[in-house]
């Protein structure tokens, strides 16, 4: 099959070796990928990953001991636990430490014509999300994420840094609580994408709205995650999504000083997003910079990593 | 007066001006001074301070509005708001954006003949409680704010990270907790403290007992901080009560991958730490390593920072 691999370098192979399905696992065709900060920092080196790249798609059951998936248009969660541990048995197989993930841990990613996962990871797509839309949910489920940990109330003031693709997505969740929202970001395309939603949005070296209760990294950098600590309010919230490659030099003391809580935030809950998307209350349209044939897949990480670019979608089959 | 004043280097100094006591305040005669890490931090620049130093302090008010507190016996609490802001009608004037802080923030510390307190800052201290006593009544209430942030219930798994003087406090406000509970150090006579007192100790580099609920990290290195994420289980808490002058290259990547939440802890409730020492449910002998006339300060911040000492005192008055 067709594969987009990583291996020190990144490369478009035309005959990689299709994927064995293991037990409880479902056979799945490659409709459509995304392409996430996540992968861009993992071909920069991060976890040290080899192998087939992606964890962003939608697909088409095309095997499966249970009858009911086959033919049935999916997203998947892309932690799988070893199912035995303790961590697993309370039902939080993201954090199992013999976990795999796809495109990330030790399993291939989603960047192929085919690929494997257990049916427990699988989520029905319904009609009316295109695929272009589908391939969110595993990055808007990332979004969810932030208000599952934090409860937010109408009377919070939040501040969502960074205007990327998951800053554009965990805004559009933030909205749906109807709190004192603010994006803060460097791009102006970008930030439009959001004031045409309704939400207010600013240059980072223009706000002068103040500190926030709650404020949400999404910038990927350290520089980001500093300007996050200065925006955080006294034993105010600041939730870290960014994943980078590289160590920062940081000054911690003002976590302390100022007695900040830190949440690291990754992966969320799949139903609140694919129910966002299906009803329409989340946009993704608009973040959608380019859809690229699968054979341009190197092409396209280069694309995706350049300054202006939102997501890059490849189009793997139809 | 007599004053250990900090201008870039530590000095003792014979003739330093008395302070005045503006409205509101006590006039304070130090009995005993403690010098706790983050004046250790200071003499090297952390905060940009000069100034008389110190903070822990035990004295006895010689003058003030209110009758009632003239003669007694009082410890007093760190933080000077500015009294009309919204944090402070809110009652957390320890983040004042404007306030000041004994011998930490534009405002002259402890380590003098006489200090002035606005009254709401002091608490009278029973007779029960001895001056070498009292002296640690700042820090154990910074230890009490731990179990104020986090509620720690007796299902835990908590590991304190660090046996200096404020990790033989954290741990002691831990076991009273009754919670699963072990100190992590470097030093066998301070470990030994902590196992004196029943608490389970072990040495970093024998440490086989797995990752923990709650990790307190009280190390004040850049390098306990990377322990410390490492001891944290995935979900789990890491309360940071270091504070350290230099920036660290950090590696936060860990904390967005296990969704930790960090927290950082600076000053806590009187209360608790005061009925602690009272009841002798607290034991701060044994931390006392040395106790030093006044004019020995300058030696004293020396022996203070050597590997081995704890908690280092001055005689001021009697």
């Amino acid at each position: 099959m067709r594969a987009l691999v990583f291996n020190g370098k990144l490369r478009f192979e035309m005959s990689y070796p299709d994927p064995s399905m293991e037990e409880g696992e479902a056979l799945i065709r490659v409709l459509c990928v995304g392409i996430c900060n996540t992968d861009l920092e993992i071909v920069k080196g991060y976890m040290s990953y080899s192998g087939i790249v992606g964890h962003e798609f939608v697909g088409v059951v095309e095997d499966c001991h249970d009858q009911r998936w086959i033919g049935k248009r999916v997203v998947g969660e892309i932690n799988c636990g070893c199912g035995s541990c303790r961590i697993c048995q309370n039902g939080i197989e993201k954090h199992c430490p013999e976990r795999t993930v796809l495109g990330i841990v030790r399993r291939n990613g989603v960047c192929a014509d085919y690929i494997t996962l257990p049916v427990e990871n699988l989520h029905m797509i319904p009609d009316s999300i295109a695929d272009e839309e589908a391939v969110f949910v595993e990055p808007l489920a990332a979004a969810f994420r932030v208000v599952e940990q934090v409860p937010i109330a109408s009377s919070h003031k939040v501040i969502v840094l960074g205007d990327g693709k998951l800053g554009l997505l965990v805004v559009q969740v933030m909205q749906m609580m109807r709190c004192d929202l603010t994006l803060i970001g460097k791009h102006e395309s970008k930030l439009r994408i959001a004031q045409q939603q309704g939400i207010a949005a600013a240059f980072a070296e223009q706000y002068k709205g103040g500190k926030a209760d709650v404020v949400v990294d999404c910038t990927g950098s350290p520089d980001g995650f500093e300007s996050a600590l200065g925006l955080t309010r006294p034993e105010g919230i600041l939730i870290l999504k960014s994943t980078f490659a590289q160590k920062a030099n940081l000054n911690m003391s003002p976590i302390v000083v100022d007695e900040m809580t830190l949440i690291g935030s990754r992966c969320g809950p799949f139903g609140p997003a694919i129910d966002g998307l299906a009803r329409g209350v989340i946009r993704v349209k608009p973040l959608v910079t380019r859809i690229m044939p699968f054979e341009m897949g190197v092409e396209a990480f280069g694309i995706a990593s350049q300054r202006e670019t939102l997501k890059v979608l490849l189009r793997v089959s139809s």
